[in-house]
């Protein structure tokens, strides 16, 4: 018995396990697991009755990790992409991951404190997603404010500690008995954590205590101010990138001159839907229309559904007459979708009145071709949602 | 004597208690009267001295919320939106505040802890506000950038505990005997709460936790950045939307160009008003105008009041010239009024003077009509607040 | 001796005391001392050894405020406003700050207790402040949006309290003996306060608390983003309504367009000058220009300086060319001076080319007055800062 | 042996250390290594242990702050700046840093708390950064906005506190013995610290509690809305002088109208970089371009690297076609560029079509070249990147 097809044997049977092994729910689940069995590991009562089991959890789910950070090199080297991923953030965190707790179990580490670093698998949840990128560059533009707001953090914390530990000294020998103890005072005070530890009992060193607590406010009130600011312009940025390049594969809007493409970029926000989703609900109030930019939506139309591919658009009927959703929606594949809320409609079609015509004659054409469709039953039927 | 005559007897003496029970003003009393005697239920003194009374409370509020959900549901099948009530997050919110409790007493839970399945009831506040359903669409639309911020929290939670797990042990046995000891004190600390229950005492074990609070002033910053752009662009879409259709209903508007109908709307805001409500009170200082999308106002001016309906505006004579309000204004009936602020209307009436003349033409209009009504006393009179 | 020759020395005597005690330094100074004194007043140990000068120091305040209040009254009614006077809420606090101690120590309150209702003077803040009428505002406009944050508030209160109750009270009986004192624990919890007097200690309570912790930086975050929304609409809207009317009062906008009005209208900053304030310091570097909407400011020049009055504007030439300013700028009066910032100052003169004509054309014209001005020695000299 | 060639030499010999000296970083390395010490010096064991290398190491640093306080002084009056310097507030902490410490030394005061002066260190982060500039025009705009807040926090801090000495007296005689110890309590509970030191135990007491931890929202919520809505416009102001002056000295911008170049004044965002600093990576996903303000880039092209100096632009590629950077660009001076991101220049090209014919005709003419370029080697290459 020659082992090449009994492996393959072997890959056919074990293909779905391994699809679904590298999907992002095994690697959410995986991780979930591996995070609680390593918190369990900890607790001496839980590793006294179960601590075979634990330890066997901890070493499957480092596994995992193994396998598919493995996986994820391979195919990376496959993409002719090996050199970047390998002084990637996300492949130092895969390595992390695999390479901390065996290396630290071989250096004679105890084991629960070896296992400890498998807390690191949770640098996970920040490998490859977008949304960590976005703030990343939220702090990256504005580190200059924020570094002014830490540097005045630091000011305030610095003197107000003096000044405690010179008032407080006297009357709270062991609880200001050096500047560590008034910093670590001040740093509990200034973020309004207040555990209250340690706590001034003069009036002079209560009086210092509450400025810096208001200096604790407005240290939160401007790092908030500088992100509020930093993120609504990222996510402004963000979605017009993303948006744009689906707008040019929408016929609908090529004819549009460049500035109003522009106009309408800005008032399109992304979806993206798995495969059999329902998007539309009959019956509902509809509050936007949908262009399809990739993908594929049936529209659940008597007496047959409709099948609408990239490049067109639905459920423009509720923002042109009434607002109830006459059909039901539903990808067949995953689709990227661009939503045009009803209030961008309306603003848009005031100041391009072209493109309400355009929209006008698509649902005409629509109508006519359902009478037509009707009339050489059963192919027929209407299909704007 | 027949049943059904002293039926429709008892109906007609009971409809004013009827109408005031169904009203939402006697929905949040009993609301309120039934979770203070959930509260008290629990108070043990409380339940020695008036156990009986609180019961008969606790009884008749979940008789009245069973009547009222009851009525809720007959509305709803009678209006055909039956099914979809029946699967209704309102409707499962009706059904577990009146069968929680009485399941519980039937399964043999003892009465006080039965009777904290009526806390329930809080949710009530939140069935059918379109505040809440605003609050849930900022969620949705923001949904991704808070999971990266929650992703980011899970880090610095899980990281910071093992290190301090690592750090604190030592010194403190008790405190931090394991992963969930130490996590409880990062939550504790990151989202700057600070009960001082767990508090690190050497010094790297310090720092951690001062990195920690200061993370926990990010976290802060960055959701409250999401949540408050968010609530923006939300803030904004609802009003345009609740605006644009009241907009086609006066007259004055239609005669504007679409684009000068989308910048007005965005300058509206709408008003719901109850009926015999006073708008305008005449010698305060003016600083906005109205139009009445429906209902009607009575403006009191000498010799006789006037009163102008749907389609009309008032209060412009404080935004032309004089900024004092000459005469009262209140509603006959519940009204919608959209307030165009004085901000607005010198913005809007610059770009567009064709409005600005449209309203100077009916100023003077009602000028002269009010001459003419003064000769031909006692039915005439100044009519513009 | 006749009585009234004898009132009139008296009255021109103390005339200046009495503008100084109507001033507002003086009712501010003379509520800190109130303030300070009912603080005082409290502790034992001052009473006991300064008892008899706190309670002069007290009465004192008093009187000062009944005179006060007095003369408001009178002003108003002098200014035939004193029905509206009489039914405001500035009267009110004035009423409350006169009688509401005497009343308590008539009705034979203890004299510590009763001038614990001296502290309602510190409503004297808000009385008159055009500030907090702002944040009423915002308060008002946005009340249905805080009422759902409300709500959500109270419904995570309530359920994660009588959740903790069942969870913990076996735990800690004393600590959880009832919904009461778990409803403490939450709102001490939800608001991230966290005194630490009551802590959950079992897993469940814990994971509880953590939720509940979650929630309350979703409660900052969206109270913070509809408060944050709500203020910034507040300010562009009171900004553009102060300056609109003193934008006319210029006469160098009056040849612009309407449109072009309101644009500039919308990027002026109002500020309110006292006399004889610097308003620029030369050798400074000049960010802005000023436009004079009412009072005097003196240039000061060599040979001589100049004064410019109502509608004229100084401060360009750090706008035109050389950023640093030429020479000191005093009022001479109080004076309202409308800023227009530089980077707005340019958005405005490439979107609009004649009001950069113009600004050059009046600077020519000073250019060569000075000119002609440093001929006929001494009246002449630059004046342009 | 004369003396001044010795100076000379020693002058020659120390020229690099002094100017690694002037350096920010060895001011922030001499300035974290003083105030570590200054922290240091108050632990008794420290003290005891190492205290004359922490004092030598104190004076090292005062020695070090003195000479370069003296440089910068003698900068100044070089400069000709010498008077406006002395009365500066960057003086004032020069001078502070330097005197303060001898002068507690002289006067008698023990070397342990004269030492704590030092911490006045920590005020040179503020020091002359644009930062805190920004930061502290922010406060000046919003100075009444922010005082009506704070005098709303000083409303509810005296009125609660108030209330909650007559209701906590009673109940803990000790813990609310007088006004300021509940005024202690208000403030730590208005700003939520919650240090948990004072606890109110009636119901009305934790009732009043709860509204002011809620007043503590407030409160939160209203400074960061300030604080969030004048950092925006601060930021944008900011960034649009700063940008103003280096497009004008981009050619490429000249050809523009004035409202153009506002337009992408606004949009153009300031970066300094030092010398030899990467600024594009080949292979990376581009999403800006940049235009060189002042300074040079070198483009790593093939045969030979090509030098892009002021006035030039680069890194448009990416945005017209292909995303992937085509070539590592480099300063090789310390240069401004001004960033257009994607989003921006897709706005900013569809609404100023020639501005996108310009930037084609150049990328055009660059492509030519670089054909001539590699036909005449090795002179010859690509350049764009």
């Amino acid at each position: 018995m020659s082992f090449k097809p009994a492996f393959g044997k072997f890959a056919r049977f074990t293909a779905p396990i391994r699809r679904f092994g590298a999907s992002n729910s095994a690697r959410t689940a995986v991780l979930a697991l591996g995070l609680a069995a390593v918190t369990a590991y900890t607790v001496p009562e839980l590793q006294r009755v179960a601590g075979s089991w634990l330890s066997a959890c901890l070493w499957s789910c480092l596994g995992y990790f193994a396998i598919d950070s493995g996986a994820r090199a391979h195919a990376a080297i496959q993409a002719g992409r090996g050199w970047s991923h390998i002084f990637s953030v996300s492949a130092f965190i895969d390595l992390l991951g695999v390479v901390a707790v065996p290396i630290a179990l071989l250096c004679g580490v105890q084991s629960t404190t070896a296992w400890l670093l498998a807390s690191f698998w949770v640098l996970k949840l920040a490998q490859d997603s977008p949304g960590f990128a976005q703030l990343q560059r939220v702090f990256v533009v504005e580190a200059k404010a924020l570094a002014s707001v830490f540097a005045l953090f630091l000011i305030v914390l610095f003197l107000s500690s003096a000044a405690m530990y010179l008032i407080e000294r006297a009357a709270q020998p062991n609880a200001f008995s050096s500047m560590p103890q008034a910093l670590w005072w001040a740093v509990v005070t200034l973020t309004t954590t207040g555990y209250g530890d340690k706590v001034p009992i003069t009036y002079l060193g209560r009086l210092i205590g509450g400025i810096v607590m208001i200096c604790g406010i407005a240290t939160f009130g401007l790092s908030t101010g500088i992100l509020a600011t930093g993120f609504a312009a990222e996510t402004r940025r963000r979605n017009f990138i993303r948006t744009w390049d689906l707008v040019g594969k929408v016929p609908f809007f090529q004819s549009l001159d460049p500035a109003a493409i522009a106009d309408i970029t800005h008032m399109l926000r992304l979806l993206e839907v798995p495969e059999r989703t329902a998007i539309i609900r009959r019956g509902k109030v509809g509050d936007c229309m949908y262009f399809i930019a990739s993908g594929e939506v049936q529209v659940d139309v008597k007496p047959s559904p409709v099948r609408l591919g990239a490049g067109a658009f639905f459920g423009e009927l509720a923002l042109l007459g009434d607002s109830v959703r006459s059909a039901n929606v539903t990808t067949t594949t995953a689709s990227s979708l661009l939503i045009l809320d009803l209030a961008d409609f309306r603003t848009l079609t005031a100041n391009h009145p072209d493109l309400r015509r355009a929209i006008d004659e698509e649902g005409q054409r629509r109508m006519n071709e359902n009478i037509q469709r009707r009339e050489r039953q059963p192919a027929g039927g209407t299909y704007s949602a």
